[in-house]
């Protein structure tokens, strides 16, 4: 291809809104171009890399087993009031209605159409395991789509789902997945690191997601150098047992819990200051919002008489107000609370909220005599002795508290944050902690799916039985901007063999007279050892065609100078220097730097 | 591949709702599942036949000199509203309203998405021509989308646009894709017709459709001998002049016009028969009512006070009634008529609005002091004489009319409905007619979407100029359909070699002991000969897996039976002749098959 045949032009500045490298660079490079916040359309140079990139992970994923299919983009919302997510999915899923005013939803994920799909055709245990993937257009309502297609609104991305008849079974449609992601990967040059996640609100008894390390990264990853790595939505860590100010573990008290007045003292900062003790002798209690409970509260009192709203056959709570307490200085983890409670989202309530349901201000919530809200306990209380409670009264606080005495949660689950210098629950080492961007997740999902979507087949006995599924997902832009995040300089993008939109690009100083000549030379060698060859024909200064082929990245450039001709010269995007070959020489040349580039890759 | 691998089952019945072969086919065979009205999922056999067809058309269309590009699926309304087709597109858009209560758009087709993104970039006449396409999802709400995915709601389009310079660039775009298309479907077997199209409400100067015959199509096809080929939306006939019931042209009366009684006689099929009379001497006037009208109507007194909409600079009447005449013996092409108008939709008006205009039942509207709505009138009107017009009065004519003396048409147009029989304008024979479907259409939009998104450029003189557009669509669902109904029988689909799922397919009688030791030699030798071969290991009566391996259409079977052995059967499935050939040369034998087959197709 010759550059004069493709609708280009390089930025010498990137947006403002671009602030990642990738960003910058897909954008400068003309890779991408904004068509709408989020919405992002890939020109020839970007998708040639994308292109290669989704051929790489088909490859991988049908050589693990997987078969393609293609579910259309726009879904019936039937098929998600089935699942129980049409309304707990929330507002980052875009509806629509059609002329009959039937609801439709442009699929931001696909684990309703796959089960649609699959239980048409489903009769026998001979037909299990159903194992298809797509790679396809979803959408996602972000509130504040950023970093160009890192986190766009429309993305791609691979979604493989398996029904299994048993956990043995899915377990091996898991780990092939899981091989298969490593191995796409590795031909990608990228370093992944395999870490345990949260299965949160989707439910499911297994999950690992795929992260690359990188500074602008969503996630915070908890590692140790045993191999644990965990997303910090997952990670727990072994208990430690509550010390006071001089070190000393804590002990129980036999004393009655009695109040002290704290006026205008209601953190835990201020406390502690205030009381002079340890954050370990201080219990934390806020107040949060869950939005779609899917947790069967109904052995609550307090929770009687709140609203519920049955979808398919999944019931739910709209609206749930929990208090939630952790020792003083830990945090509580979200998405592990979501998580717990089956909940879309949780948040802090308002002051307004808070005040309304312990009755004092923000600050001075505690667990004991509250009755109309139910109370959960992160485990770190249990180890808890002789601590101060909010007395859900203003400037009051109760001290001597002991749990299980003076009060006890309804629930008590894992809840902390992880942290650097938290113990491994493995080794008993500690904790340290990088930035992650998530590019894979595999996911038992267990039968919520084809549970509520009625799905059944007959097992080897003959008797009806309920599959059970997994679902396996890869985003496929933002993988495309991990490679650009790891692999940059200050002057550009270096692709990676694997992905480089053409792997040789052939500068002439001036496309004409010899060096035309040499070039076109050059060029025709390349094709017919099925080189991917750009050839800048463009009657630009030499620097200009410089900077553009080292900004867009183009691995192996071959400059044609009548200066060195019969040599020309040949660099690596990826190296400073640069070697004089003779003409004749120099397409054998690049094709052997082609090949050993992607020997490196693929090895 | 082993059949045992692949998601499917097979249908003895196809569903009621299907009643055309190919959608029949595509279900009962497993390549397609319905997710809902107009929505199919396509399952892995049908996916591999849908992926090279798609390769296909990627292949030319990218060496005919087309960049692919990717623009989003979900675009913003505020394109659309730049455009002016958020309003005109009609109800077959697909709208939704994204978290920040922005109108967003399901791609219909991309026109403002191409002109938006490339105006971004473009400075300079030496950027011209751009020539980018995708292979995309498309979404139109089809009122009644029927015929499998003939005439989905979401269906996947090749559409390519270009932006030029001038006229000779556009029209070199434009052959260059008609070349492409042209090969595309040589490739996959189709006989296509080019014909002449209706540039209607999307504006441009020229317009060429690919038809493939079918008596399920949907476009009804005008061509004569000489090679004229015109959809009829577009065919325009040699002017015929008006005979009286005797054979003889029609003459010019001197006499004045003059009411007559036509008691309950309106149709023009009664008025023949009550005067006795040639229906060329009767003229059909006719209320319509047509929605978005573009065409400017500031001239025409009674509409001096309608209402209009602007939307980006395209200002547009929502509603408009006109009354069209035409020769009796001809009816009124709507798709003409509403091309003329530059108007999303026409209909008849309903006899409540057609009497509220006409002050008179429906039968018997006329041109003569029609006043309140514009009077169109067909061409064929021009050379009528001495003819009958209705009297806006209930059972009243007019006679003796003459045009031009009685009354005058706002304007006049080709606005008939060329038939079988009608005059070729380029050879003068008389015209014959079949049915089709549109696969593919080329369009010379000219400067509708550059001039309302305001596109500029410098041009060679350093002025501001705007570039003239083409675009250029396929449509492949529709495409690969269409292959079925050209290639099937009794038992089910008989692939071409282009895109058949499995190129040969091989049944063992049972797979076990020496059969499945011969199947397996076969297999693994295709495979490594590059044949895409099939290999059913189901544990299947014989005749479930012929029935099977038949409907679905491989090309080639091969059939290992024990009593065969050394020898196999080697099966064309587009004939009934097998051959028996040793197990040693089998592969050998299907190999040399798939080449002959796909040279044909090439050559």
């Amino acid at each position: 291809m010759k550059t004069s045949q493709i609708p280009f032009r390089t930025l010498r500045d990137s947006p403002s809104e671009a602030i990642i490298s990738s960003h910058q660079l897909m954008m400068r490079a003309d890779l991408i171009r904004k068509l709408g916040n989020g919405l992002y359309t890939y020109m020839p140079f970007g998708l040639r890399a994308y292109r290669k990139l989704e051929k790489i992970i088909k490859e991988e994923i049908e050589a693990s087993g997987a078969m393609e299919f293609k579910p259309t983009v726009i879904v019936p919302g039937d098929i998600w009031k089935e699942s129980g997510r049409w309304e707990t999915m929330g507002p980052q899923m875009l509806k629509a209605q059609n002329r009959q005013q039937q609801d439709m939803v442009v699929s931001p994920t696909a684990e309703e159409a796959y089960t649609a799909i699959m239980r048409q055709g489903l009769t026998s245990y001979k037909q299990l395991p159903i194992n298809c993937y797509q790679i396809n257009t979803k959408y996602r309502d972000e509130i504040r789509p950023r970093y160009g297609v890192m986190r766009g609104r429309e993305f791609n991305m691979m979604d493989g789902y398996t029904l299994n008849a048993d956990d043995e079974s899915l377990d091996q449609s898991y780990q092939a997945y899981a091989k298969a992601y490593l191995r796409i990967f590795k031909r990608l040059g990228l370093d992944v690191i395999t870490v345990k996640a949260d299965t949160g609100a989707m439910g499911g008894s297994g999950s690992e997601e795929f992260m690359v390390e990188s500074e602008i990264g969503d996630d915070t990853l908890i590692l140790c150098k045993c191999g644990y790595a965990a997303n910090v939505e997952k990670a727990s860590c072994a208990k430690d047992i509550p010390v006071d100010i001089d070190g000393n573990p804590v002990k129980a008290t036999e004393k009655s819990y009695e109040p002290i007045s704290t006026p205008n003292v209601g953190t835990i900062d201020d406390l502690e200051k205030y009381l002079k003790c340890s954050k370990h002798q201080l219990l934390k209690t806020l107040i949060y919002k869950a939005t779609n409970v899917c947790l069967d509260l109904s052995e609550v009192d307090c929770c009687k008489n709140l609203k519920t709203v049955t979808e398919g056959n999944i019931k739910f709570y709209p609206e749930v107000f929990v208090a939630v307490c952790i020792r003083g200085d830990l945090d509580i983890n979200e998405a592990k609370l979501a998580g717990f409670l089956k909940a879309s989202e949780v948040e802090l309530a308002t002051a307004e909220e808070d005040t309304k349901i312990t009755g004092a201000p923000v600050g001075f919530a505690g667990p004991i005599n509250l009755s109309n809200v139910p109370v959960i306990a992160d485990n770190s209380v249990l180890d808890m002795h002789d601590f101060l409670v909010g007395a859900n009264k203003a400037d009051t606080h109760f001290v001597h508290v002991e749990y299980g005495r003076d009060f006890s949660a309804w629930k008590t689950a894992d809840l902390r944050t992880a942290k650097a210098g938290d113990i491994c629950p493995v080794c008993g080492k500690p904790f340290y902690t990088t930035k992650g961007n998530e590019l894979g997740h595999i996911f038992k999902l267990g039968k919520k799916y084809t549970e509520s979507m009625n799905v059944t087949y007959l097992d080897k006995n003959g008797k009806s039985a309920v599959p059970t599924m997994g679902c396996y997902g890869i985003g496929v832009d933002r993988v495309l901007a991990s490679i650009i995040e790891a692999f940059h300089d200050d002057r550009g993008i270096i692709w990676p063999m694997s992905t480089a939109p053409y792997q040789v690009a052939i500068v002439p100083i001036k496309y004409s007279g010899a060096m035309k000549e040499a070039a076109d030379k050059i060029y025709d060698e390349l094709l017919k050892a099925s080189v991917e060859v750009l050839l800048d024909d463009r009657d630009e200064r030499p620097g200009v065609k410089f900077n553009d082929m080292d900004l867009i990245g183009f691995p192996v450039r071959i400059t044609v100078g009548d200066k060195n001709l019969p040599n020309v010269e040949i660099k690596m995007r990826s190296s400073e220097q640069a070697e004089l070959v003779p003409l004749e020489n120099a397409a054998a040349k690049a094709s052997e730097i082609v090949k050993t580039e992607f020997n490196k890759l693929n090895s």
